[in-house]
């Protein structure tokens, strides 16, 4: 039985949800329905992208993820289905899917406008009944012609400057964790570790600091993150998407941060 | 495998629901659950019934749906399984399930009460139950004797005035869209729809306005709806449920406003 | 197909769930997942403890309770998985499952830490793939040695004084509802039931008193219960979890309060 996961911003206090999976049930009544989340900010495609970006290699090979956050709908952006490492993704190319068209061997191809299909619901009307497809066997290439040039969002890579990595803060999590796109591996193993004002101590989890105390460390995500042990670090640091953050940078010559499982189930 | 759909006032930061779903798996253990919504707001049978009423006809036929927004759980209210166009629907008689009783050759039954059930847990302790029997196949007639004169919530319909069609907005989604009760057939093409003091151009789509601007447009429910692009028109026009819209009507000389697709999958 | 069922503080907005998800299907593809809630505050054993404690005996043997609230992760704290009545849970060994370690008969084994497991992180790196394992057949002591003493949270027992039976507030619902431990069968029928100043009447459910009016009722987790009628008890009687409660104890020679079914599917 194959799995589609569903990632929005429909929030579930409408019923829109509700429609999206009557609609994949009624087309691929043997599937398996998996939410992801349907939390994110209305429209916050970056939000988007990061969730998918950094969940979707944990899921087995023939997955599909149906991803809908998409405040373009009804223009002319295209309606999209891609295939990388054997797993299927359907939604709006709008930036949402960057990082998967950015790995090895991706394909994708553009979904055709169907009539009658609502304006403003192509959640329902056009992804839906691609990604029941897909679920069902369906070749990706029988779904449209080739797509190229895909959107991506701009990415921030850290800059170098003197002995430190600099970048900056890309999610704030549930926690108030403040995570930045340091890579854990560029970082040195006794680094100091500075957003705005504060320097923090890089230790391996928050529970290595008193309660209240900010640390930082090497994240799940492969990159530095910084918390307050028992609070939150975007309150009590004052800080949030965008914020710069920069740590010292390791030497040739020093052994790597212990790293974080590169998990590749 | 059929599905159970479940639809809900209870939250999820309670463990209701969880105690729901373990009695559905010890009963009927090969079902597939699906969560629909747990965030109607608490007793609020009238967007219960909103819910509903819009997604149950993309199922397929066989899906049981288990609806419980029961503020008057422990009285007198019958408790209800339903059939329509081969689907089922259990919980209470008070209106949640006013458009499923309103569809063709529907029928219902009676549940009986159930000795040591919770007199405040009937979607445990009643409902859950019978849903999870016909998930596994039971006759409707099995669970209960007949049931008539089901409750139906009483529905404003627009009225025509002069040259306009005046209804009133019956849901505010997530989004802050504002959706009418205006029948998109019959809005005229080129109609001014009116909102308290505003005058709302139709368009196809949010996104055929500058961002921050408001439009009407045929909803994807086959309503008038009113958005504001990348805003909020709940709050931008200040208007909510029961607010009157008002749409130049159609005239029998016009061809339709492009309809929204009609799914029945 | 074996359930795998999810309770943890992550929220939903992150894609922490999502990666938790995936680690599972790839690990135990026929694994039906089904989520409990997402949302217990950030942290709160207490809440998860309540929320597993009551939920659990509702679901078949054979189900696999995932459960991960752990503010102590990356520390010593032990990882466990644990069996009770043929069912299964696993996560962090911080009272959380201080009423299924109180169960006849339970076990638990020490889960071995992951080399490469994110230190933030063992609800994917450890717990999920315990889950999966135990999902698809495991047997629990392949898992770990052997682990005793786990745990448990302190609880509070409701104390005799007089004629009353005096316990407290240990759960504030969605509703408001106030869920003392004052056990229902211990409580005179005629009972007053006293929450700070006010003295309130022993009902059968909420819907027995007019709308805005408080009431005590024994309630659906076989304790007694205060709510507002329409309202927020938690709010209008300004209340929470901790607050004394108590109520006339019943005598050898009344019969009981009518009992809230114990089921047990």
């Amino acid at each position: 039985m194959r799995a589609i996961t569903l990632l929005t911003d429909f929030g579930t206090a409408d019923g829109y949800i509700a429609e999206v999976k009557g609609t994949l049930l009624s087309r691929a009544p043997d599937v398996m329905l998996v939410d992801l989340t349907h939390d994110v900010p209305p429209g916050d495609i970056a939000e988007a992208a990061y969730c998918i970006g950094r969940a979707w290699r944990r899921f087995p090979p023939g997955t599909v993820h149906l991803c809908v956050v998409d405040p373009g709908v009804g223009t002319e952006r295209r309606a999209l289905a891609i295939t990388a490492a054997g797993q299927f993704f359907v939604g709006p190319d709008n930036g949402l899917f960057t990082d998967i068209v950015s790995a090895k061997q991706s394909a994708a191809v553009s979904l055709p406008m169907i009539s009658g299909a609502a304006p403003t619901f192509h959640g329902r009307d056009v992804f839906a009944p691609a990604a029941a497809a897909l679920a069902g066997g369906a070749e990706l290439s029988s779904l449209g012609p080739p797509a190229t040039d895909l959107v991506k969002l701009p990415q921030t890579r850290p800059q170098r400057r003197g002995e430190f990595l600099v970048g900056e803060v890309i999610h704030v999590d549930r926690f108030g964790t403040l995570v930045s796109n340091l890579p854990s591996a560029k970082i040195a193993p006794g680094a100091t570790v500075r957003l705005g004002v504060y320097d923090l101590p890089l230790r391996t989890t928050f529970a290595d600091v008193p309660p209240g105390d900010p640390v930082a460390f090497a994240g799940s995500g492969g990159t530095i993150e910084i918390a307050v042990r028992n609070g939150r670090a975007d309150v009590v640091l004052g800080a949030g998407r965008g914020v710069e953050v920069r740590a010292t940078a390791l030497r040739r010559s020093e052994p790597k941060l212990r790293a974080t499982q590169e998990l590749r189930n």
